[in-house]
């Protein structure tokens, strides 16, 4: 197929979308339980391959507009002052899978994301060091990470402003979970940008440059953006907005996964989150009519947040569904707002249910 | 969806196979690379939802027709004498989304494979402390996920013949690379059968139990088997087929993932299996001639052997395939065998590659 404009999809899934969805990772909803998702349940969406990287010999080289380039190996790095964080990530392609018509790529139904504690140094300590120049406008980040995407040959990278580079939170990272990252999740050193969506999260972090304008590369000018039309000039993805999820309540059928509960009453599970801020509301419905949620603070300012509801389950078939808003007001749509590439997703979840 | 028969699917795939390959993990094919395949990179084959368990009050109960029947902790389990074996599993339904028409179920296309170093206690241990009983013909083993397939609710649990369920190598596990066993593997305790299918190794195994007659669960009696045609009798799926992948060489396009390879010698790397003895052969091919790849001699008894190939890539569009035959001089079909349930695909691996 000719990458360079992929032909959008109505209806059943290709091979390729497949493919993906088989070689990438979502977090099974059940494990919306764990605080933090355990190593290997975590949402992987990995553009090219999982590249082969030694820590030992693992350089991280600082350069372009700054006043002193650094070349920095993980012991040095593992030296620094480091900060551990929770953090929620989402893929900014999560329920892409269910909008229509819908772009050829990761088809994400709803299970993108999950919460990790991430150790590493804080990019700024880097920064600091290497001394960017007064013109510079961004900070690019790339990965190890090869291959072809809309046709242009490139190597994974993004870049932030200079300022949201220089955040306090964004970590330049080493652990996650107290273990040293999995080859899947960016080892030996990755970028970490909490509140964004995963995107800006380079693994595989090997270079970063300091530049006088805005960045070109394809994952940062092309993919990444939000359009209602292909070819507008769109706006970027940048910080994950509001949304929850539930455990599915009750067991499910193998294939088609609706959940059989016993009636009575039931207790909900889920967790919501949002990257504009702390989520002040959740709500929950069954059948139509919503309900408040017992919604816990924040146990880390970037992580998400427990909630839950007690449900009176009748006989029959049911539609659960679940709602956040967040301190800007933001709530999430009852339907997907629409993107061409299907970014952004956000609109509530549905969970068929047969009460007996 | 009435679960009872599911219509066999023909062209492009259901949402609900699209939600399967997304909440369970393939094996990206660069991870062959590796002897063990890491924490989180083993492939996931979850029929349920991955249960809660808590290892400090998980019991095993042995029961059924045995003179004394066995209620075990963790800890009592760990204090048995251990065995460490590496061991290559499979999906018994790999490559069922290559097969046409195609049975309704995780529509795997070739990644449900790896290879990891488990650690337990032989069964044969813990049943000749229970001492079944004369009559006993198999072992039954229950898990703690349950869930509805083919319309009945059950409990996942498989059996073994007494003689299979008392070979040496046959593990209650309870760790995974030497650190306990990850929720999604089954944590506390699993069943480890090396050589078979993964489906015969339980996993949240909580319940042993000696019956005298052929066991009639879903999972054994209805799942799990070979069939021309649905409603055939059909033949056990045990023991895995002799199979071989290679890792897909140069660098992927995201959506296609066909490579793109620079001219010149490309050394391929590969593994090959299978669960009937040693692989004795594997043959490479670029576009058509088959040549002896170089096969390394076995590290474990049941793990997959190393092989590689020299090949001189010319510019153009290939096809590269590869090819094992085991020690029974069984070999890979060139054509995916047909089964309704498309279990048992070992077809050859044909990866296209670009030379530029």
């Amino acid at each position: 197929m000719n990458e360079k404009r992929r032909p959008p999809i109505v209806g059943r899934y290709m091979q390729e979308e497949v493919a993906l969805a088989t070689r990438n990772s979502g977090m099974p909803l059940e494990a919306l339980r764990y605080d933090v998702t355990p190593a290997g349940l975590h949402y992987l969406l990995i553009h090219f391959d999982i590249p082969e990287a030694d820590a030992a010999t693992w350089k991280l080289r600082v350069e372009g507009l700054v006043a002193r380039p650094l070349e920095l190996g993980l012991g040095e790095l593992r030296r620094m002052r480091a900060k551990t964080l929770r953090v929620t990530l989402e893929c900014a392609g999560n329920g892409r899978g269910q909008v229509s018509p819908r772009y050829p790529s990761m088809p994400w139904l709803e299970e993108g994301v999950s919460t990790a504690e991430w150790t590493g140094v804080p990019l700024s300590a880097v920064l600091n060091e290497a001394r960017p120049g007064e013109s510079v406008r961004e900070i690019v980040f790339h990965g190890a990470d090869r291959g072809f995407d809309r046709g242009i040959e490139h190597s994974y990278s993004r870049s932030l402003r200079l300022a949201e580079a220089m955040h306090e939170d964004v970590l330049l990272a080493y652990d996650m979970n107290g273990a040293p990252l999995l080859p899947q999740h960016g080892a030996p050193l990755r970028l970490l940008v909490p509140r964004w969506y995963g995107m800006a999260s380079v693994k595989w972090l090997q270079r970063i440059e300091a530049i006088d304008r805005a960045f070109d590369g394809v994952q940062q000018a092309l993919s990444y953006h939000f359009r209602a039309a292909a070819g507008d000039p769109g706006i970027p993805c940048t910080r994950m907005r509001v949304n929850a999820l539930m455990v599915p309540p009750g067991i499910p059928e193998f294939f088609g996964r609706r959940r059989t509960v016993e009636a009575g009453e039931v207790e909900i599970l889920g967790r919501a989150w949002s990257g504009d801020g702390e989520v002040k509301r959740v709500q929950f419905s069954a059948d139509g009519a919503w309900q408040d949620a017992a919604l816990e603070a924040p146990v880390a300012p970037h992580a998400w947040q427990r909630w839950s509801a007690r449900w009176q389950a009748a006989r029959g078939v049911h539609e659960l569904r679940c709602r956040a808003t967040d301190a800007t007001g933001a709530i999430q749509p009852l339907e997907p707002p629409w993107d061409v590439a299907g970014f952004g997703n956000n609109s509530v979840q549905r969970v068929e249910v047969l009460v007996r």
